[in-house]
């Protein structure tokens, strides 16, 4: 773990103070639900309360574990120690509530409440490492076998959660730690609502089924759609489902380090414009996936990130027909110099069970 | 959903801003990951995107639902129409990134940050309906199926991860929309970490398996924990055991409306240290159950929170050994004007397998 090495401190903080789950999981390595991570230039503490002291005694190498008992005094402490009386916090992770909790119990330090200590981090996460790319690849591994499974299963007679709920079987059976978020399981008409829940719903045959889902390995995220249909798909159908397929594959064709989140974006929107459908797709076109599943970068109509190598990114056209039918096709890519690395292998040519 | 009409404006506010997930979900009743809500005295409203905006057009009654498209504009438009010019916001919730948007986009408006939005609106969580109580005890039934399914299947040469992977396709068989919290199972020495996450370490004759879980139903929560042994306990695990199970009891015959967090603490943190083990008991013993797994009121040493009926709470002593052994008995009760009534069925006596 070299990667307080990498982070940039904000330019008036001699300290930093790591307190949101995900973000000292990165650091430390360590999942918790509780502790605080202290950064000095020269050196990192991992406060930690006594549920998960072992455990961190046994496994974080990063940073000087100790034991979290007085916050306030142990902080102030460590800040002495190192001389140091300036702190950046996570503005955009902490509340306002434990802000002022803070400035409360230590009047003496100055606190850096600008973005950019929770940038720099989003920033640092962003662009991956191979060894976390190996890890978002196993998630992906995991969720596509469930996906070959889940083929099987679909036909009239079943319903979305049944589908949902296998999905997941099947994923954590084959070593997910946890879904990367809710699966979304939805058929027929319910597949026109871009984040609906899986109902009791009876596919019927001519149906679509729409499946966006992931599995985590080692807390990180994999994430999918696809969309399949339960006998014939009408001509209306067939249309939308190519449409959304061409716009998917032509973003795929343009993603590379240096275009920005909005062109990308752009590159689908327009495609699906151009066939009339533009009004039906109502979301982004991606996201970042990492050790959450939705991070930085966008790709999105108002994102002026410009992609980098190794950013991993979601592409994800969709077009939903309210009280008629939606399709969503998602991959997601390892962004490189020139083009993109497919981490997604499922088979995008419509397929009819 | 009457909850809008309870809910006690802070003093100086003229709108409330509820903007968190579980906040929003309690007051509209529609689960979503974004969206806002936006409150007078007088009436209240649900902005939220596109992809929600069917499903809340279609069940949520609490409040006029507004299509959520640009929301600075939809606020300030909002605040116009009702004379409005203080905004109250979750202080505990919202981020200091997100307040500094708003006081920046909105310049006219003030914005009332204390924590009396927040506390109130935890207060008014705290008090159970019949309805949610209801819905709480379908979520225990889930969990009690699958503590009884597990015991079928635990033995030597199973794995922990085996264990909770079990427990998690039993509940989710059986109805749950999500796992409480991620379900811990420990066997043998492991048992000692409070928080401990499931490993690939195998049952072996003589261990403990600490197992401490919790089905989601409809949006509400269980929680207990049971500890059972593989093969014969040593005297010590049987002693350990008595003991915890003793300061659980006797903690359970105090709860009653008017006892405070602290004072119910200490019944089982001062019966565990007459026996000696008062340094092995190193967290609280319960805290608040309902939307959330952890909610107030917290029965903690330094709770002052009194004990209303209606407070769902969760009765958890444990005591842990490190290299040992550990054991903890959590059973989650409804408090009563003189007592408790106990939502966990399953029994407490040392199972033996």
């Amino acid at each position: 773990m070299k990667r307080f090495d990498k982070l940039k401190f904000p330019q008036n903080a001699d300290a930093v103070l790591i307190t949101s789950d995900i973000n000292r999981r990165y650091f430390t390595g360590m999942k918790s639900s509780a502790g605080i991570v202290l950064a000095f230039p020269e050196k990192a503490y991992l406060l930690i309360d006594f549920r998960y002291i072992e455990k961190a005694r046994n496994t974080v190498t990063a940073c000087e574990v100790i034991e979290l008992v007085k916050t306030d005094e142990q902080i102030k402490e460590l800040m002495k120690k190192h001389g140091a009386t300036t702190i950046a916090i996570e503005s955009m992770e902490m509340s306002i509530h434990r802000l002022n909790m803070f400035k409360k119990s230590m009047p003496d330090f100055e606190f850096v409440t600008t973005d950019e200590l929770s940038k720099e981090i989003y920033n640092l996460r962003t662009v991956k490492t191979d060894y976390e790319i190996e890890k978002i690849r196993k998630a992906q591994q995991i969720a596509e076998k469930a996906f070959e499974e889940i083929l099987d299963f679909i036909r009239e007679g079943v319903t979305e959660r049944e589908i949902s709920l296998m999905l997941d079987n099947t994923m954590y059976k084959n070593g997910a730690e946890a879904m990367s978020f809710e699966t979304i399981a939805l058929a027929g008409r319910n597949t026109s609502m871009p984040h609906g829940v899986p109902s009791d719903y009876v596919v019927k045959n001519g149906d679509f089924v729409l499946m966006d889902f992931g599995a985590v390995y080692d807390g990180y995220h994999s994430d999918m759609t696809r969309t399949v249909c339960v006998g014939q798909p009408s001509e209306e159908m067939e249309k939308v489902y190519n449409v959304v397929l061409e716009a998917q594959l032509e973003a795929l064709s343009k993603v590379k380090s240096g275009i920005t989140g909005k062109e990308l974006d752009a590159v689908a929107r327009d495609y699906i414009s151009s066939k009339g459908y533009g009004e039906a797709f109502g979301h982004s076109l991606g996201h970042g996936v990492g050790m959450e599943v939705h991070e930085f970068p966008n790709a999105s109509q108002r994102s002026e990130a410009v992609l980098e190598a190794n950013n991993v990114i979601t592409i994800e056209p969709g077009i939903y027909l309210p009280d008629k039918f939606g399709v969503r096709i998602e991959d997601f890519v390892v962004v490189t110099e020139n083009s993109c690395q497919n981490l997604t292998n499922c088979p995008k040519k419509m397929i009819i069970l």
